[in-house]
C-alpha cells in the first residue's frame, strides 16, 4: 500500500501522450451466453476505451457466432487457445465451480488478470483465488459475482475503507423479492406467485437454489469475505426456504407495520473473540426502511460500519447489461491499477472461532390451529418456561375455526432458544400446520 | 489509462515486503473542526493504517489542541508551515472558497496530493483544479465534497464506469429531507418543522442555503461532472425553495401514492447536441419508489445508466464520522493509485450547448381560492388555451370557502410553457396564495 515515490515522474507524462504510448487490454471473454453478449456488446461500443476484445471462447462456438463482434476477434471452443493466448484479461462467464475454477487458477497462472461473475466459485474457492492472484502478481476482480450492476464490492471495499463495517445485510436475491413483492401486492399464495415469476424469466423451470436461499447465500459468502473481513463457508450459514411464508403473513406484517422479504444478514462480534452471525431467511422488515421497498426483482445491500453509519445500495442484482456493467467496471479497475499495489480484497480475512445464526432478535410467529379454548394459554405457558416474552398477540377475525390463523411477536431473544420453544409448542394437538417463525429485522 | 507492462514486475513483491519497504504517507489535516477531528480520530485508531497524521493545522491553534493527538503531530496556525512542509497529503476541511482554494492550488503545486470536502470549493473550480492535479502529476479526491458517507462518486466514476450515465438524481440536502418528512409524518407547518430541525441541530441558524437549494446545488454540479461528465455551474441551475410547500399538499400527495421532496436532478440529452436540464426543486415523488423512504437527514444518490439502470446509494450526507469516513476512504484511494494513473475524476467533461431546468414531466399545482362558481372553468380555459392537459382534479372537503385548497395534476408538459400558462392564471381574481407547482418524478 506504501507509495513508491521515485516513480511519480511517470504521472506527469499528459494523459493523451500515455494513452498513445500505451497499447490497449487485449480481452479475452470466456462464455457467450447472456452476460457474455452484453459484456461483447459494451466492449465493441466504445472506440476510445482502452480494452479491445480479442478472444471468444464458448463450447460449439459455430453456433454462437454474431456477424457484429469485429472480425479480427478470434472464436475458439478450446480454453486452451486462450490460455496460451496473449489476452492480458481472462474473462470468466461461464459459471459453475468447475471447469471454471481451473481455468480461472490456469489463467492467472498464465500472467493474466482475471475478472468474473461467479458467485458459486467465489464463495467457494474465493480466498484461495484471491491468494493465488497475489503470488502471481495479478488481479482477479469479483465485483460482478454479487448483485450484478450494483457496485457494491467497490463500495464496501474502497468506498468505505475508512470505516470498520461490522454488519452487512440485504435483499441479495431477485427472484425471491419479484415472488414475496407479488404475494404483497396482490394477495397470492406463494405457488402462484412463483408460477408468475418463472412466467416472466424471473424465476428458473427449478426455483430451489432461488427459494431456499442457497443463491443469496453464496452472495452472502462474498459479501462477508469482501465486507466484514470475515473468512466463512456457504454451508456454515442456515438458510431457511421462503415457501412457507402465506399470504396471511403479509396481513399479520402490515398490522405490525412490516413487510415479509428474504433477507440475508451477517454480523461480526469481537467481544469475546471474532464470532460471525449469519443467516439467510425470510424475515420482517419495517415499511419505515429503504429495505422494504425494493420493487420486483431489484436488490439492496445495507452496509453499517462503526462510522459513517448504514450505507444502502440497491438496483439490478442480475441480468445480461448489469452485470456487464459491472465486469467492464471490473475491467477500468484492472486498467489504472494495473501498476499499482493490487487491492487487497478479501487477503486479510479471519477465520472466526464460531459461526452461527443464532442471533438474538425479535420473532414473529405464526400459529394455524383447530379453534378450542386454551391454546393462547398453553403457548404462552411454554414461552414463558423459556423465559421468553411476548411482545403482542394479533388474532384477525374472518378465518374458519377449523384452521385458524393467529401471530405472536415476541421480544428478542436467540433463535435457539426460541426453535426449542416451539419444538415443545409444536407437540401440542391444535395445530393444522406447523408454526411459521420469522425473525424480525431491527437496525 | 493504458497499462505499463514493463513495470508489471513491482507488483511480483510481496505484500509484506513492499509494506515494511515503503514509509506511511504523512498527512496534513488543515481545519480541526467537527470533520477534522473526526479525521484525526479514525486515521489515530489503526495503527496499521498506511498513514502517519503529522501536522494540524487551524487558526488559533492553541484553543483546539487536544491530549489524544500523539505528540509527534505538529499544530500550527501557519499555513505556509503547512505548505513548506514534506506532508505527503493535504487534507483540506476547512471550507468556504477562500482561502480553501488558493490553499489547495498551493499545495498540488508543492507536490502534494490533496483531499477535501469542500463542495463550494469543487463545484465552483473542480475542473481546474483536477486539471491541476494532473499537471503537477498529483491527485485532487473529492469524494467527501458530496453526499458525506456515502461512497457516490466512487461508485458512479468506478464501480459505474462501465456504463454510460445519462441522469443523476437525488435527495441531496438532509436538512430539507427532515423538514419534509417531519411535515409529511406529523402534519407540522414549513416554520415549526424548521424550527424543531433548528433546536436538533439538522438546520442552522440561517437555514437559506439549504432551504433555497443551494446547497443541494453545488453538490449536484459536481455530481454532474463526475458522472454525466458535463460541465455546468451553479448559477446555471434553477432552485425552488422548499418553503411554499404546506401541510395540505402533503395531504394531497398522499392521495396521489406520492410524497414531496427536495430533489436535485441533473439529465443529459444528446440527440441534438449535448444540452443539460438540471433543477433543484421540491417534487413529489412516488411512495414505490425508494427515494420517498429516505429517512429524517439522509441522502440518497440515483444513478441512471443506458445498460445498469437505476443504481441506487442512500445514507448519512453529513456529519463529522460520515464525511471523515468518505476522507479516509479517499486517502486510501491515493494510497493505492500513487503510482497508477490518476483517476481521471472530471476531465472528460464537455461543455454542453445548453443548461436548462425545462424538464417535460407531469406537473402538481394547488390552488388556494376564495370560492365562487367557475373558478375551475377558468384555470381549465387557460391550460387549454396553452394546449396543456389536465389529468386530474382533487379537492378535499374540510376547508373554509375563504380559502378552499384544491389541486390538478396535469399531463406531461415542459416547465416554461406551464411558468406562462400560471402567470395567466396568476392574473385572476380568485386567488388567496399563488398556486404552488411541483414537477413529479417518473422513474
Amino acid at each position: 500500500m506504501a507509495p513508491r515515490p521515485e516513480s511519480k515522474v511517470a504521472e506527469q507524462i499528459a494523459p493523451e501522450q500515455r494513452a498513445s504510448a500505451g497499447r490497449k487490454l487485449k480481452i479475452a471473454l470466456v462464455g457467450f451466453g447472456t452476460v457474455g453478449r452484453s459484456v461483447a456488446k459494451l466492449l465493441s461500443q466504445n472506440p476510445h476505451s482502452p480494452f479491445v476484445l480479442t478472444h471468444i471462447y464458448n463450447r460449439n462456438v459455430a453456433r454462437k457466432k454474431v456477424d457484429w463482434i469485429p472480425a479480427q476477434v478470434r472464436w475458439t471452443d478450446k480454453i486452451e487457445d486462450v490460455l496460451a493466448s496473449d489476452a492480458d484479461i481472462f474473462v470468466e462467464v461461464v459459471g459453475g465451480l468447475e471447469p471454471a475454477g481451473e481455468w480461472v487458477s490456469k489463467a492467472l497462472r498464465a500472467g493474466k488478470s482475471v475478472v468474473t461473475a461467479n458467485k458459486l466459485l467465489i464463495a467457494e474457492r474465493g480466498p484461495e483465488l484471491l491468494r493465488l492472484a497475489r503470488q502471481t502478481g495479478r488481479q482477479l476482480q469479483i465485483g460482478a459475482s454479487v448483485a450484478g450492476g450494483i457496485p457494491a464490492i467497490l463500495a464496501i471495499q474502497e468506498g468505505l475503507a475508512g470505516d470498520r463495517l461490522y454488519r452487512i445485510a440485504g435483499i441479495l436475491n431477485g427472484t425471491c423479492n419479484y415472488i414475496l413483492t407479488k404475494m404483497e401486492a396482490t394477495g397470492a399464495g406463494f405457488d402462484s406467485a412463483l408460477k408468475e415469476a418463472q412466467e416472466l424469466g424471473f424465476a428458473e423451470a427449478d426455483p430451489t437454489s432461488d427459494v431456499e436461499g442457497y443463491d443469496a447465500r453464496a452472495k452472502l459468502v462474498i459479501l462477508t469475505q469482501a465486507g466484514l473481513r470475515v473468512n466463512v463457508r456457504s454451508e456454515q450459514i442456515p438458510c431457511a426456504p421462503i415457501s412457507p411464508v402465506e399470504a396471511v403473513d403479509f396481513g399479520y406484517a402490515r398490522e405490525l407495520n412490516c413487510t415479509i422479504r428474504q433477507i440475508s444478514i451477517a454480523q461480526k462480534n469481537t467481544a469475546n473473540g471474532l464470532r460471525l452471525l449469519a443467516a439467510v431467511r425470510p424475515t420482517l422488515v419495517p415499511l419505515a426502511s429503504l429495505i422494504a421497498h425494493v420493487q420486483r426483482n431489484q436488490n439492496l445491500v445495507i452496509a453499517s460500519g462503526e462510522f459513517a453509519g448504514p450505507i444502502v445500495l440497491s438496483g439490478f442484482g442480475a441480468g445480461g447489461d448489469p452485470t456487464a456493467v459491472a465486469i467492464v467496471s471490473d475491467l477500468y479497475v484492472i486498467a489504472r491499477q494495473s501498476n499499482a499495489a493490487p487491492a487487497d480484497t478479501g487477503e486479510l480475512a479471519e477465520d472466526p472461532q464460531s459461526v452461527s445464526g443464532d442471533f438474538v432478535v425479535p420473532h414473529y410467529v405464526r400459529f394455524i390451529v383447530r379453534d378450542r379454548p386454551g391454546i393462547v394459554a398453553e403457548v404462552a405457558a411454554v414461552f414463558a418456561r423459556f423465559g421468553i416474552s411476548i411482545d403482542a398477540l394479533l388474532q384477525k377475525p374472518g378465518y374458519p375455526h377449523s384452521a385458524l390463523p393467529f401471530i405472536m411477536t415476541l421480544e428478542a431473544c436467540s433463535s435457539s432458544l426460541l426453535d426449542r420453544a416451539l419444538e415443545e409448542i409444536g407437540r401440542l394437538d391444535f395445530h393444522v400446520e406447523r408454526p411459521l417463525c420469522l425473525p424480525i429485522l431491527t437496525q
